[in-house]
């Protein structure tokens, strides 16, 4: 069986590393980004170009209306035998419309959502919730397993954006916590040394709280993952259907609101502890 | 030199276990507890007497006015040479004033709160934060040493106080936050395998999320920590100086206050998710 | 100039009473509601007949579907010279939906959402707060006149349901302000008398305040507003655009919420003093 | 029988208004500030020979540790005989304890918060919460009868204190409503003045509404009452027996708090609005 090609559309930091990958192991068909890139490997001057182009297209971008936006481009190319994978972060309505899009041209839509930060892509450890029917995971393994060490068939493409989203929920509230429970200690004048050795031992300690430690620790908030995108996954969480009055939800929602209000919106969103004064 | 001995003073959950280490270990010079146990090895009719008979007192009661009473009790038995280890979960501010009280008897104060549930004090897996001078810190090291794996020094005796209520103000809002994620993705018909699955390989897994995996699925919340106890720590937290107006304390406290309001006071912290219907 | 004829859709307990004044005037075409009520006067088998008995058809339904359900219902007998009137409290997002799909069908859409429970309908004392074209304004008020003290143009239909939204806003706050205020005043044993007679001195006491009064004091909430109609549209405020994150916005739909789910859905917004305990 | 004397300790925006009216109608018997004002009127060098001068001492100072600090600086000149009207807003705890201070000096001790800002001073508009004895009532009734318009005995000294809490609980979460509301309209496109003229036909319209409506039109945010005294006020409120808890409470404290990091410390309390961006 011929093996598939693939178009990246999106090629920010995540999709730029995937694109690489993808080039690398020979099934890159086309890449294009909004920010012409044109030394890209199998840089084409449009995101139809690339649909047309590749079997698969697998569209990276910031949010649902970047996403519309890139379907909207690409329609003309979509046809029976094409693929749509979509790994931007989005949530269920907005799945359910882009699907509808997609399979109007006779073409098929896998959402595919993924964790994992840049180090994680450049390892190829990203990991992938796949929401669609059976026979279209099976379709895209090939492609995907060059890029990730792991790929969740977590049930339709509606269930696949509300796991992404719930774990990124997760995540930023971790995040308030620590910087909350940071800022306590420190105030009493206990060294983030103490803190941090005593936090280890504690059953509250989780790869995020590694992952952040050094950050918290310097003040420095180079973006891993940036206030203003956790701030829009929050936002769509807080729509999705049943989730729209979650008290952490909100208050994590409200608190990367002001560190965007505050200037932060491009810092990482570890960031949220200069609020606490 | 001859080993010190030690009296305990609260047999609760955890109390009890430690007080039995001590027995096995030959340094147990009594023990009592506010709900009579007289079949409990070294037993003694009064916390005085208790204070009496031994050259070290461990407090480990349910908040600080019970430590309050305890060490009114013990008043009169406490001079030059007795040690009051103080384990309850209390503030800085009642940790100042329970030092002012034993000091102006004569006696010397360690703050010595722990973490770790009944498992952990089961295999003297406890996990100390001491606050209080170095050479009082050394004295109870030999008996310490013989129920937990692990003492750290964090400071004075305020310090230790503030160290563990920050601790639980991240246990508690990990808590809340992994009950919002989870209800969102069963609202969306996701199984709890498939979520368990997924978070086991998400940097926001922490030992808590493998602690509470059992209760969750299963929606058992006997306690391993009671909702009415978090609620006391929360409330201890935000009355700590510059801590008043933590956005995550505010809303964990209030969902505690929830569950205690809605009957759920005496179960496991984790019966916050029944809150999110 | 002969005057205009309207039909009234929605016969609840608002719709019901503008329906009857305007039957009074002599201007009623056509009623219609969703549960039959075949004695109504000018009662129409069907939302679409009512439509094309009348000139000007108001809507005063429950949210945005109840509206996007009446306007299909309608739509095939809206043209050039038909006005819909639009009272229902919804959000930006759905007004401009519901304005594109009258307005492709050659109709005129004007967004009226009101102000002022049922005693102030009866006493056609309802407040309008219009958004649309100035001569499509000055084409109703005859008709809105007959049922309304006053009647704002407040600018395009946007503009009007984010008004209506922002009073709701402002006026489910105070009631939990309120319930807060209250209730603390009990717990330390002042009595109501005690607490009414003072805040109706205070800068604070608002018409509301004299609203709920006779309900907090007797503990009695039948509905004058219901706590599923307040949290629906404080559901619809979070989602406006720019008032995503309100922190009050956000801690009284929670409140609200609660108390759904305590069962208190369709008793009066004053139930949410029962949250606290 | 011949008419008391009193004295006034705290010379700020309110008191130094009282101790005016008192000096007018020839009662003031010397008056006193932690900043020196040897030019007002009856100065005396200390708060200790200001409680000697007079038979009444009525304190007005801006916190709990403020009104301990004056209580330890009179005490030596309380004996039976002088009365001390404490006015400053503090809590149920700080009112317990100070009125057992001035009660072991054989003095009496009657709460006496009050309402009302600077324009109310002056036109001796002030509104008095009354906590004490019915005689001890009776006693400061023609003295405070010079400088207010009501007197309220709102029950014992606690009580007093609870209900002055309650009524700016209830005053600070109507400027955040306020201030999201107006905010909402305004990223509509809105203009304030149909916003304004709309609220005041709206059942949420209170004095507050009305007095405020300048500033935030303006702007200006020059204190009536400031953001750090409100901000003390609802901490307050907030470490109240019962109230620890409260939703719309926690949140409006977050808020004043981002308003006090933010710089606007010394700013009216309208000034909440400037955090909505």
């Amino acid at each position: 069986m011929k093996s598939q090609s693939i178009g990246v559309i999106g090629l920010g930091i995540i999709g730029g590393v995937w694109a690489r990958h993808y080039h690398e192991a020979g099934v890159l068909a086309g890449a294009w980004n909004r920010t012409a890139k044109p030394d890209f490997p199998k840089w084409l001057p449009t995101a139809e170009v690339v649909a047309r182009a590749a079997d698969v297209v697998q569209i990276v971008v910031a949010d649902p209306p970047a996403v519309r936006g890139i379907i909207e481009q690409i329609s003309p190319a979509l046809a029976q035998g094409k693929i749509v994978v979509q790994s931007s972060t989005i949530d269920p309505a907005g799945s359910s419309e882009f699907k509808s899009l997609v399979e109007a041209r006779g073409a098929r839509y896998l959402e595919a959502p993924f964790t994992g930060s840049k180090p994680a892509a450049e390892q190829k450890k990203s990991v992938f919730y796949l929401g669609g029917a059976e026979e279209l995971v099976r379709a895209v393994e090939p492609l995907l397993s060059l890029i990730s060490e792991a790929r969740y068939h977590i049930g339709d493409n509606r269930q696949a954006t509300t796991l992404k989203l719930a774990m990124n929920l997760n995540i930023s509230a971790q995040m308030q916590a620590l910087a909350e429970a940071l800022t306590m200690v420190r105030r009493s004048g206990v060294s983030d040394d103490v803190f941090f050795t005593a936090i280890k031992k504690n059953v509250s300690c989780s790869g995020l709280t590694l992952l952040k430690e050094p950050k918290l620790r310097a003040g420095e908030f180079s973006p891993q993952f940036s206030v203003k995108h956790m701030l829009k996954d929050m936002r769509l969480a807080s729509r999705t259907q049943g989730c729209e009055d979650f008290p952490v939800l909100d208050t994590v929602r409200e608190c990367l609101w002001h560190a965007d209000q505050a200037g932060y919106a491009d810092e990482d969103f570890a960031a949220l502890i200069k609020l606490l004064g």
